[in-house]
């Protein structure tokens, strides 16, 4: 299959109906064409496309921007089966059942060989670039030690050379440097945020953003606060895992360092709302992980939607409380169960997500963006978003 | 890709962790191999393998019966987008977003060509072959009349017939001639009953089983039971929808003619489940329909289980109450959202969606069964059911 970028350098895709959301998240669907040069959209435009160019027949088919999975944890080893039987009142009662959390995953993790991994995160990437999606962020974060996550680092850059060569899906690496500290006194937790801020130094280059989970289940607000300032001075943009169960003013301190993006938001209150719109920090829904923890919180959506909060959809990857990778039914879900519009939905796997990358170059159909397209055998794009029935997308490119 | 009975007749597969449930429903782990002759299954084993065959190594995978998807209603044409959009208060705004019901989705397949409908219901299926589905049920239902129900059991054929020549997926045809009836006069109802109990003489030969929508929101326990009495009467096993939305007895009149199963089951009240014990009738559970309806009615898997009912889950792929057909994820929705054991919901896609079936020679890896086998890169196949995160299975075959 030709890749993006291949072929000829000036192409037209014409013949189908481009649906993507304008720089304010509204929908747009038209009838029209796209002319691409290289890498990058060039214009696009309805009726008689400009020049004699080669062209690819869409055939009325719905053309969106690839999606954007902006939040995963797909590089890890072993499972978390067993924690989940005990989530349902059972005993796993197998060895092969792995159960201990997050610790549990990061022994697993760091037990699998550097190529073995590499080749196990791959072969999980492999369907989504079938179903549609076009860049996807890992983060480390199953190290829990510095050189740990330093490997893991080095091991997802790796993985996203891999990616983009064989199946050109594009691979974008987060640190996330403050995933769970052993429940130990303040200051060895402490030694451990020391030694993250000295990891950061050496970040490989190509990493460029920087998380931590400030939430109950992870480091406070405070714990993590001297780690994100750090990545900060150091140029990393940065994202937070926030209030996935209890506020933890996560929300607010996200805003407060102009993060990128703040994920979950589940417990989120009034306060972090507010503090997210002022700063334009992209809300991050996790719906599968919400629907899965029954834990019966929701996201304020609507409070977050009235205070103008771009909210992107995230399948939230990882074996312990997501355990998905699919974005059409992450979609679905903010619909049905979280109280997404469709529009809210669509926007979410495209513009906003992207956003919460900072990747000013995709999710939109707009000229100067990527031209990492994909065909669908629908009639409408609500169809990617409110229903979860098989489809197979096609990428147009020209040979 | 070879395929079932191709390639030499005897071979084995070794160095396999064979993974499927007992005659009694009970999970089997063990390190072994299979000896295949032709597409059957003739001996299973653990230790040395019997004789110098060739053979496929499956280098440890573990390795399961395909998996059987006992209800869909994947010929349709068309989408129910706008009624979704209503169900969460909102109002469709584009002709493309289709609303109105399965009354709607009847007019648009009957408006589809028949070799657009048939290739339409192909790409559905062909991304259920490549995640280790082996067998899908396909009702029609769609045509509401007898001859459009006739229509869509000849195409259903067809389908059948071309998915296992290109995809190598056996599909079972079901005539479901009792899906929904026009809001009208008794009598007009009762003209189309007797419509469709006349259709059943003009059934093309390879339909096997009838299926009538026995709910509050179908047909009501006394206008299904001339229709199937009269199938049952020419020899038709027969599946029946029941108390979806409430109890419309509809458990107690599929055991009462010995159905094969009585799907659904949200309503269903305890003299159901112990008329469906006593006549050895399989339930089957559609978490994802049960937990999109948005009604918060759960089926009786404690009573269920405890009167020994066994248990199949089915996705129950159609456009309206449940729009996925992934079998994994209404595997996992089984033990999360309706409490099923993990070892339950395994059986529940193998051995007891079989056995809705009728069909004796699958979802096993019993001496006897076919040879259609998945290899998953797992080291438990809880994996399969108790996660959703993409896996690429494999198909064991020689060339
Ligand atoms: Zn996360
Ligand atoms: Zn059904």
């Amino acid at each position: 299959m030709a890749r993006l970028g291949e072929g000829p350098v000036d192409w037209l895709l014409t013949n189908a109906v481009l649906a993507d959301v304008d720089g304010h998240g509204s929908l747009r669907i038209e009838e029209g064409w796209l002319h691409v040069r290289g890498e990058r959209i060039c214009a696009r435009g309805t009726g008689r496309p400009p020049a004699d160019l080669p062209h690819v027949d869409a055939g009325g088919a719905v053309v969106t921007p690839a999606f954007v999975e902006c939040h995963s944890h797909l590089l890890f080893a072993g499972n978390r089966l067993g924690d989940w039987m005990r989530r349902q009142g059972l005993e796993p009662d197998d060895p092969r059942l792995g159960t201990g959390g997050i610790a549990a995953t990061a022994k697993a993790t760091s037990a699998l060989d550097d190529a073995q991994l590499v080749a196990t995160t791959l072969a999980r990437l492999a369907p989504l670039a079938r179903s549609g999606v076009g860049t996807v962020e890992i983060k480390t974060g199953y190290g829990l030690s510095a050189p740990a996550e330093l490997r893991l680092a080095r091991l997802a850059l790796e993985v996203a050379e891999r990616a983009r060569h064989d199946i050109g899906l594009d691979v974008v690496v987060t640190f996330l440097g403050l995933h769970a500290l052993p429940t130990a006194p303040a200051h060895e937790r402490r030694h451990i945020v020391d030694d993250m801020i000295g990891a950061l130094d050496e970040l490989p280059a190509g990493v460029r953003t920087v998380d931590a989970f400030v939430d109950p289940a992870g480091v406070s607000a405070e714990e993590a606060r001297p780690f994100l300032e750090a990545a900060r001075a150091r140029g990393f943009d940065l994202r937070l895992h926030v209030d996935q169960f209890a506020d933890a003013n996560g929300a607010a301190l996200a805003a407060s360092l102009g993060a990128l993006s703040a994920d979950h938001l589940d417990a989120t209150g009034p306060e972090g709302i507010a503090a997210l719109a002022a700063a334009g920090t992209v809300g991050v829904l996790t719906p599968i992980a919400t629907v899965l923890s029954g834990t019966r919180l929701r996201p304020p959506v609507m409070a977050l939607r009235d205070a103008g909060v771009g909210l992107a959809v995230s399948a939230d990857a990882n074996p312990g409380t997501s355990p998905s990778a699919d974005l059409r039914l992450a979609a679905l879900l903010a619909v049905t169960e979280l109280g997404l519009r469709p529009d809210e939905a669509f926007a979410g796997i495209t513009l906003h997500a992207a956003r919460a990358l900072g990747l000013a170059d995709r999710g939109t159909l707009e000229a100067g963006a990527r031209a990492d397209l994909v065909a669908w055998p629908v009639s409408h794009p609500f169809e990617l978003v409110l229903s979860h029935l098989p489809l197979e997308p096609w990428r147009p490119l020209p040979d």
